[in-house]
């Protein structure tokens, strides 16, 4: 059987630097050559990063993207790298295309290239258009629709792109009518909880249906709400792992397959598949080498083991904050430190992504804040070594008070919103960005004060449920343990009752269910979307069910206006849940008591939920 | 030839409020049935109301649309209009469906259902579903591949909806196939500056292509950012427009049609227009009356006239600003007023909207507040009769800069963040709405302050460039001298020169191009969605066009942060530019000189743009 050093190279682009993202294909190709391969695979439109949204419609951009292609095989060439066979993803575009009315002018293409010897030797557009979730794929491009097939090697290597995978039918089933031997997809597939075993499922199937080896590799690293975790895979037709790379870190994965020799006539042909057009999927074959490469000795591959789910999930919030400082072209951080445990491991996520030099915390003491929230919050600092310092905001509350009146709900969140703007100053005057600490479980409730604890530019653990921030602290401070280091989080910070301290003894179960339940419930209707009839068959107590769906649906617009932080579930309060912001829509409420007291609408207001 | 009068009900639904958006077509149907019509057409999914986004996917949305649909011929029937015909829109769903993957699941429907004799006669479900701009369509519906024809009083009526018409092909072209002699369209077709006159050209070169008169009708009323402008239509094959509904007002449009009498044999067939699944688009034919009605004498039908540009855009203002405070249930709102336009053409909008008595204007003066900005604010109160008081934030600034050191750039954005926390404050107390009152060409260029100006629920002229607040204020001054009425807007407010006010003597001059120039550049760069080389062939000199292309490429987070507001061009700052925050993406600088200065990508710390 012909051999082939396959090399797939997790990188980490950044939207919208075309130059750069093809400095790091340049780079991966030499490292790959370095290392003996004779196929490189890239990422889904790795020259422009992932997502570009509509980006993908300006003709600027699509021209750089293009001529960024077509300069690439020549900068290979010239590097002494013509030899490597490099897929690499990048926007296309058909610019003398008619414009068709609901597609975009000028009509992109997600597409993928094979570069070899100088030339651009093949293409292949995706055909599968994500339009769910957090994609919205079929706004911005025309899917493709045929199968590309390169000989390469005496190797039949078929190219598909990321969701063409996730699809029954199409590029997939045309790969083993084509007889290909290799099937490589290149991937932006964003990090959920759990998807590294769902897609290791998927590879091996769709392996199986295409009756070949197929090699899927995946961007890493953070992208505004995303954060890609790698997690590249080589899987054998009958579900064999032959080579995985790790996630979360730039990695190149290198594995010798021993393939079948291809037999196909090199002609173009119809498939059985329906594409997109109700047409058939057109086969289309290209002769790069014909003849096997001489026998040589293969070497073993690595195969990544699977970590814990709270160090996947804390692996993930770390890549997200350090890439969206990064990639903004930020060097440090700035949130205010409550002695809370949000805070608390907020802060060890940013000393960990960033230095202890580049966090800076501030205490906010109220006149309610409690002797241990300030004990937890200077240990918190003498723990990680993040720069400490102290502002009272005693004066600019009295201020306030002295000139308006303010009372109850109103001088609760005048105390947040002081220590929103004090913190948004000191942004200004010394240009470190602020970390907004709020958890998933207040943002889905709107227990949080609009311009007060909602302020900054990135929130790491907005789609972290309450319980699982606990969770992932204990997870690192028993790591810390583990190898004999301080652990960074305060254990009386984890383990004291929650309270927003903005009254006298307040806690949060004042307003709200027990954590626990909560996070039970809010997984069962925003997760998994279902409806209150579901969730009282499930067992919830119906006037709960009615109150916690009251305050959901309420917490729409704060969500809205709360900053943007990386996805770590399959629903967070980002670009895949998209609700109106004016809905008069009540969820159905069976078996609830008439007398429930049901808070009004008051979203667009700024109260602290759950109290109004 | 046979008669029919027909009337469109141009409807203001609330997204959500399934049981009274029924009402509305209820009393729509019996408001038609008083006027003597035997054809009534309501709105594209005015049983669920216009944009419900991702309602559609949830279940028990669908059951309950479908659920309204079903019961509405029998409450139609109890009423005593069991003789009317009706055609509304509604959410249906195939809930037995299998999911497919890439498709939501239970594959929900944007339909249209004809009702008549207690029954539904006929569904017809839409082919095109738009997905650019402000529309997601093919995230939540699937296409339909039938064209419905009624048969009604002896004329062939067939049904499409809203994109259908946009689109050449399909359903129009299979209206003339089918030979059909009255087509029917509802809608929920947002406004935008010049469309009507888009709109009346679009559907008279339909009503040609279908050869049969066109009956168009539209939602009217505020949604979230969209605002729908009504101006239903009905036109002859030959362009005639035989009646027009006016904009912006609920409405009923009764007009007398003599239509061909049917001849087609009444059963289905294919037509040869190729439908969304590649297949042909199906003829299906009902019959509910063959006979015509017994001649009768017509009516004359109105058509509405024209406005002027600034009464339009003025009347889209004062909508979207009532529906959204009262969709949201509020009564009040609050606002800062400086003296300035902005603020106070915001005021005026608020008033005319809401009533006097429910607008609270607070003026805010600082150290730099000229006696000129708080005698305008004084002028701009007592011409409106709104609510005005005054709240110096001197205490204030004075407290946090006691505090911590806060300079330059921090020291003016904290002027406007103590401005913003004090709304949010009294809002919180009273109830009311905060609006922001940031026009367009500041949004683009970033001169704002996350938190400061920027805060509020709902900001009423985020999409009218600076050059266009100046001209409505202008003309809404004139039309009160006209109608013998007070001038709301204070003279000086128009006349004098832009300034924030934040530091001694700045102008907005100080950090942006003159207002003319940069809404002619924003337009073309924004709107027309230009390149940098394009816009230099235009004849803008290049240093400019880096510089504002770099701000408004830079404040894309703060635009994601600002409040919502109504849409009323092409292209606004909302849901129909959809840029990612984190990009390195930099237009080419065609002629710009190497030394220009270029602020670094700051956009996610809040400054106020173009001093960075």
């Amino acid at each position: 059987m012909p051999q082939l050093r396959l090399a797939l190279a997790q990188v980490n682009t950044v939207v919208g630097d075309i130059d750069g993202n093809a400095e790091l294909c340049l780079q991966a190709a030499r490292d790959a050559s370095g290392a003996g391969a004779h196929l490189l695979v890239l990422p889904e439109l790795a020259l422009t990063g992932y997502p570009i949204e509509d980006l993908a419609l300006r003709k600027s951009f699509q021209t750089a993207s293009r001529a960024a292609l077509a300069a690439l095989p020549r900068q290979l060439a010239d590097a002494g790298l013509g030899d490597l066979a490099v897929v690499v993803g990048y926007l296309d575009a058909s610019p003398d295309a008619p414009p068709q009315t609901g597609r975009p002018a000028g009509l992109p293409r997600n597409s993928a290239a094979l570069l070899l010897g100088g030339e651009v030797l093949a293409r292949y557009d995706k055909h599968h258009l994500p339009n769910y979730g957090v994609f919205d794929e079929a706004r911005y491009f025309v899917p493709g629709l045929d199968l590309q097939v390169v000989r390469l090697h005496g190797v039949d290597v078929a190219i598909a792109v990321c969701e063409d995978l996730w699809q029954d039918g199409g590029p997939v089933a045309a790969t083993r009518e084509a007889g290909a031997g290799l099937l490589v997809v290149p991937n932006a597939s964003p990090y959920e909880r759990n998807k590294d075993d769902g897609r290791l499922e998927l590879v091996r199937r769709r392996a199986a249906e295409a009756g070949c080896v197929l090699a899927y590799v995946n961007t890493v690293g953070g992208q505004d709400e995303l954060v890609f975790d790698g997690d590249s895979l080589v899987v054998a037709p009958d579900g064999e792992v032959l080579a995985r790379a790790p996630q979360f870190d730039d990695a190149l994965l290198v594995v010798d397959l021993d393939l079948p020799a291809a037999t196909a006539e090199p002609r173009d042909e119809d498939s059985s598949l329906t594409a997109a057009n109700g047409g058939r999927v057109r086969i289309r074959r290209t002769v790069a080498s014909s003849e096997p490469l001489p026998a040589y000795d293969p070497q073993p591959a690595s195969v990544a083991e699977r970590v814990p789910d709270e160090q996947e999930v804390w692996s993930a919030l770390v890549v997200g904050l350090r890439d969206y400082v990064r990639k903004n072209r930020f060097r440090s951080v700035i949130l205010g430190l409550s002695g809370g445990i949000d805070s608390a491991v907020v802060a060890a996520l940013a000393v960990d992504a960033l230095g202890a030099d580049n966090v800076h915390g501030v205490s906010l003491p109220s006149v309610y804040s409690s002797e241990h929230s300030k004990d937890d919050a200077a240990d918190l600092a003498e723990r990680t070594g993040l720069h400490y310092s102290t502002v009272a905001i005693a004066p600019m509350v009295a201020a306030y008070l002295g000139e308006v009146e303010l009372t109850g709900l109103a001088e609760e969140n005048l105390q947040a919103r002081v220590r929103g703007t004090t913190l948004m100053g000191l942004s200004n005057q010394h240009g470190h960005l602020v970390l907004a600490t709020g958890n998933k479980s207040e943002l889905a409730v709107g227990y949080s004060t609009l311009y007060g604890d909602a302020v900054g530019g990135y929130a790491p653990i907005k789609d972290v449920p309450k319980t699982w921030v606990w969770a992932i602290a204990r997870w690192r401070n028993a790591d810390a343990e583990a190898r004999g280091e301080t652990p960074p989080i305060p254990p009386n910070s984890i383990d004291k009752e929650p309270s927003a301290e903005l009254r006298p003894d307040q806690r949060d179960t004042d307003s709200l269910p027990p954590y626990d339940l909560l996070d039970d419930l809010l997984d069962d209707y925003v997760e998994q979307d279902r409806g209150s009839a579901e969730l009282v068959a499930l067992g919830f107590d119906p006037a709960l069910v009615e109150r916690v769906i009251r305050m959901v649906d309420a917490a729409e617009y704060k969500r809205r206006q709360y900053p943007p932080g990386p996805k770590i579930s399959a629903r967070n309060f980002g670009r895949d849940r998209r609700l109106p912001i004016t809905s008069r829509w009540r969820e159905p409420a069976p078996g609830a008591s008439h007398d429930t007291p049901v808070p009004a609408k008051t979203s667009p207001a700024g109260e602290r939920g759950g109290t109004a």
